[in-house]
């Protein structure tokens, strides 16, 4: 398994056991034997956005990771939903944090399940309201690449890549659309 | 908050410090003070059906509750999107556990954030293969309804009642698209 296994309660500290429920729940659990608690796991969503600039959005702004996993990689700006926000205020305040850019939020563009590390991604495209970056810690360098600019081998992602194909795809037929999927 | 508070360590059981990790997160985190484990909470997903019959799509499948929250009240089949699956994936199973209904989906139809309980709701539009339904331990009953005999007023989620509206309204339009948004 891809997150390690619950060991404690974490209401009350004490070892879980990895069983059934007994309620209905056809799926193993860890339920803590002295005071109850039944822990669920569930998939997580990375939030992110497509930021293009100029009027016919021929640039997109990728950010080469200064972090694991896929350090010195190129990315979309994205991360992890916190409670407390929206997936948009989650995409926004992600491409804040680390590409230090100013975006205007259009609609959401890609929705793509990773279900072999148990995450939903997604992508809203994002119109870019300067060119100026300043990327936090968590990024090397933010710039802007042209379609045959981008290091397609280069990529940290493969949902980055797909959003990527999508965006340049629709950009050539002149009409973007919401596409779904999974990636196996 | 609306969820407990993380209060022993899930690898080794200690009390955890609630505070800022140190590592440039801006978030207050459950950490160890024994292992150094970092605990991090998340929203999650929630994955439905939008179940219709007929060539015409005039009626739509809901089910009677038969569990808290909402108990007694009518919603569309859904539930809590688990690991190992893809948020079509869980889709289809809820639509099987609570209505044992058989249907083949169509499209992502609505994303909706319920930021004040931490969710995002999906659900994917899916043609009902038969009218005849096994309804699950969660369901006192299910069965079809045309747009004027929808329980507006008994229905359990609001994000329930939105995705209802939209239906039948992209129904009159001739064209169903996604739609996105929150629930405040």
């Amino acid at each position: 398994m891809f997150r390690s296994k619950i060991k404690h309660c974490r209401e009350c500290g004490a070892a879980v056991e990895h069983r059934l429920p007994g309620d209905g729940d056809t799926k193993v659990r860890a339920i803590c034997p002295q005071c109850g608690t039944i822990h669920y796991e569930n998939p997580l969503n990375v939030v992110g956005t497509v930021p293009f600039w100029g009027a016919d959005g021929a640039q997109v702004l990728l950010c080469k990771r200064n972090i694991e996993p896929r350090f010195g990689k190129w990315t979309l700006p994205a991360g992890f939903m916190e409670l407390g926000e929206s997936t948009l205020e989650g995409a926004v305040r992600e491409t804040q944090e680390e590409a230090g850019a100013d975006i205007e939020i259009l609609d959401l563009f890609t929705v793509l399940n990773v279900v072999r590390v148990g995450q939903v991604h997604f992508y809203y495209r994002a119109r870019l309201l300067s060119d100026t970056f300043k990327p936090g810690h968590e990024t090397q360098e933010a710039r802007l690449f042209r379609e045959e600019e981008i290091p397609w081998e280069e990529l940290a992602f493969r949902t980055v890549k797909e959003t990527l194909e999508y965006y340049f795809e629709d950009r050539r037929q002149g009409r973007f659309c919401v596409h779904t999927g999974d990636i196996v």
